[in-house]
């Protein structure tokens, strides 16, 4: 067994596939975002506007956030020094929860170390304490939940991407006296898309079944009090579970799920991703409530992050670029090759100061990838200006297609 | 299908078998460790005395880790705002990357969420890449391994604690062809006792497997620049991938491995639970770096430790408390019953403002439930002479047994 050929070959098959990742060294500029500075190896040291952050609201550096983390800091120090159970449980966990239970209008929330461990701990827990469930799971979800529900073992049906008549077709071919879970996405954010969310309760209804939704894209910029979509709809109520991250539109890190009481204790109490890891640090979950709680009153980030998407979205139909059909603040512009995609990021980055990833398999499909710009409330018309004759320059230079 | 009773029965086991946990609320006294404040509902509020951090040399109120927490949220915001891939790679990052892979004399290192993730996802992508590969595991293995190992989907051997002539006897019963990896820890948490490196490496070298060792309890705390047990040992280099946290002696939160450039390529590039989840807040990164960068230098705080832990061992030894056989810093008291380990916990904080939580299962085997104490370079001789004091009144008015 040679292994250094087995890396070596694992390695080969991304290049080979033009899908190699190098990451972008850069340091954002607190109190000026979305400025930031991009590191010497990527065409640095030097200034740079970032275009992809998913600190959508740029609450990363609101004041308000910044002076919770800087209290919590100096009053309780760096890190929880243990688990939930072994010490790690702070009386800022128990505010968070507490917080994130009533945005959401549950009983109860549970704090993880990531939306990533919350979906994954969540999912691969429930379905063990439920045995024989089936999985009913869009097939655009996260990576994350695609992982809970591997882990679960068990059985999973894929549905078409946001089509309640193929869901209600798999539901229906099932035993009605075996536990079902219905897992979906509220914004999907590659493609800027919501779910129907009320139709899909209602099938679970019909179907005796429960729903979980990811609400990670949508957490903090949709519904009156950020509660997401399902606030947004009115739907939160009807749903099992509803995860969110605090890593995005929240600006600072860690993940959670919202659901009544007796779900809570079950995942708080089996969950190895949830049990066995050193809790949040105080810190974090101190910034996090802030920006929770100013989100709950204050609309003003929302209203300009929407205007802003708003209006790079037009500003690039009118340029003629291919902007996809997005409903929300994602911005994705198709390019549907991986190497192009990484070429016209490389010269934004080299030759405008412009940082925007590209985004490839596995992330998007492959024959799908794609520039995804997130345009929050700190851009501002000027930028925009100069990012859409940039690639209206690039997308003549390289000769690639306009939209129809 | 009633879902309601299946997890009201979830509960229900857990109440039964008396290890239903509950969370005590604490805020710990930055500059004042092991001192905290505990809240109402546990006998609170009141100042308490913990004894159970995993924060074991204090780091988490070192000025040093706070002062470079507090200098990165006012340079660059609260939370990093994206994946590794997508703007979340700070130039903290990198920093604490190649401090890491110099701790622990290797090419390269990766940072993740947390030590749980760490160990799931590189174990879980590592069996991946490897096609066929046997995992031999320690059977004292921690949950976040065991999920690794679980999710990756390949077969497991499982040789008995730190039992080397049973590891060979199962690595030579396999065809010599397959790919191989021997997974275990260097402090085993729980007991306190320490894994035979050379003499596993040794194995390994004889039968052409690779090694993965958790860390966890060890990092900062072994080896003249902290760089743990497989420091101390000189056995660094014979390792293939060393993994370690950012949440126990450095004080603050994350996980990391440490390997050759090459496999930390690979896991970059295909670890679901590395890629798809937004990096470690720059606060956090920050803190660490400070953190390692201090113990790198200064062997106070290890020599504090390990004074601290071996004055309370002889001080329970001699009077009489079961204290277990452990050869590092954990001082683990046998109590071999969940709700006497329980009762005894819930006495110490009710009438000794003394904080230690019971270990049950499933941390530990059922029968062996413990108190686990974690003296650090802060707890004074009077702290100690009070606790056992508490534990001898505890031991003789619930007629526990002393050790023999
Ligand atoms: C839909 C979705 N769910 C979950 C996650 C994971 O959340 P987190 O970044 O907090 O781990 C992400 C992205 O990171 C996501 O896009
Ligand atoms: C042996 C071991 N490995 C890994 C972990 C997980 O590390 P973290 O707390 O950083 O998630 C722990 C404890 O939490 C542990 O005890």
């Amino acid at each position: 067994m040679d292994y250094n050929r087995a890396f070596a070959q694992a390695i080969d098959r991304l290049h080979a596939e033009g899908r190699y990742r190098v990451f972008i060294d850069i340091l954002r500029n607190k109190g000026m975002f979305p400025n930031a500075r991009c590191f010497a190896g990527h065409n640095g040291p030097k200034p740079i506007t970032v275009w992809c952050s998913n600190d959508y609201l740029a609450m990363g550096q609101h004041p308000k956030v910044i002076a919770a983390m800087e209290e919590a800091l100096h009053d309780v120090g760096a890190g929880s020094g243990g688990t939930r159970n072994i010490g790690g449980t702070t009386h800022y966990h128990i505010d968070l929860e507490t917080e994130l239970a009533d945005l959401h209008e549950k009983q109860g929330a549970l704090l993880f170390t990531s939306g990533y461990v919350s979906n994954e701990a969540t999912l691969s827990t429930l379905a063990k304490i439920l045995p024989g469930c089936i999985i009913f799971s869009d097939e655009l979800n996260h990576a994350s939940m695609i992982a809970g529900i591997r882990n679960s073992g068990c059985e999973k049906r894929v549905f078409r991407h946001n089509d309640v008549e193929h869901l209600e077709a798999l539901l229906a071919a099932e035993d009605p006296a075996v536990p079902k879970l219905i897992a979906f996405e509220s914004v999907y954010s590659m493609d800027g898309d919501i779910a129907p969310i009320h139709a899909i309760c209602d099938l679970a209804d019909k179907y005796n079944a429960l729903t979980y939704l990811d609400e990670v894209h949508a957490v903090g910029m949709y519904g009156p009090r950020g509660g997401g979509i399902s606030e947004r709809d009115d739907a939160a109520r009807r749903l099992t579970i509803i995860e969110g991250t605090l890593g995005k539109a929240f600006g600072v890190m860690g993940g959670y799920i919202a659901a009544d009481k007796q779900i809570i204790d079950v995942i708080r109490s089996y969950a190895p991703g949830f049990i066995f890891t050193t809790s949040l640090s105080p810190v974090l979950v101190s910034g996090a409530l802030a920006s929770v709680r100013h989100l709950k009153s204050s609309s003003a980030e929302r209203d300009g992050q929407q205007a802003a998407a708003a209006k790079l979205k037009a500003m690039m139909r009118d340029a003629g670029l291919p902007v996809m059909d997005s409903t929300t603040h994602i911005v994705p512009l198709m390019v549907g090759d991986p190497v192009k995609a990484k070429r016209i990021s490389d010269i934004l980055l080299a030759e405008y100061g412009v940082y925007v990833q590209p985004i490839n398999f596995p992330t998007v499909p492959r024959g799908t990838e794609r520039l995804r710009f997130t345009p929050g409330p700190a851009h501002d018309e000027a930028m925009m200006t100069e990012l859409v004759e940039a690639l209206v320059e690039i997308w003549d230079r390289m000769e690639l297609k306009l939209a129809a």
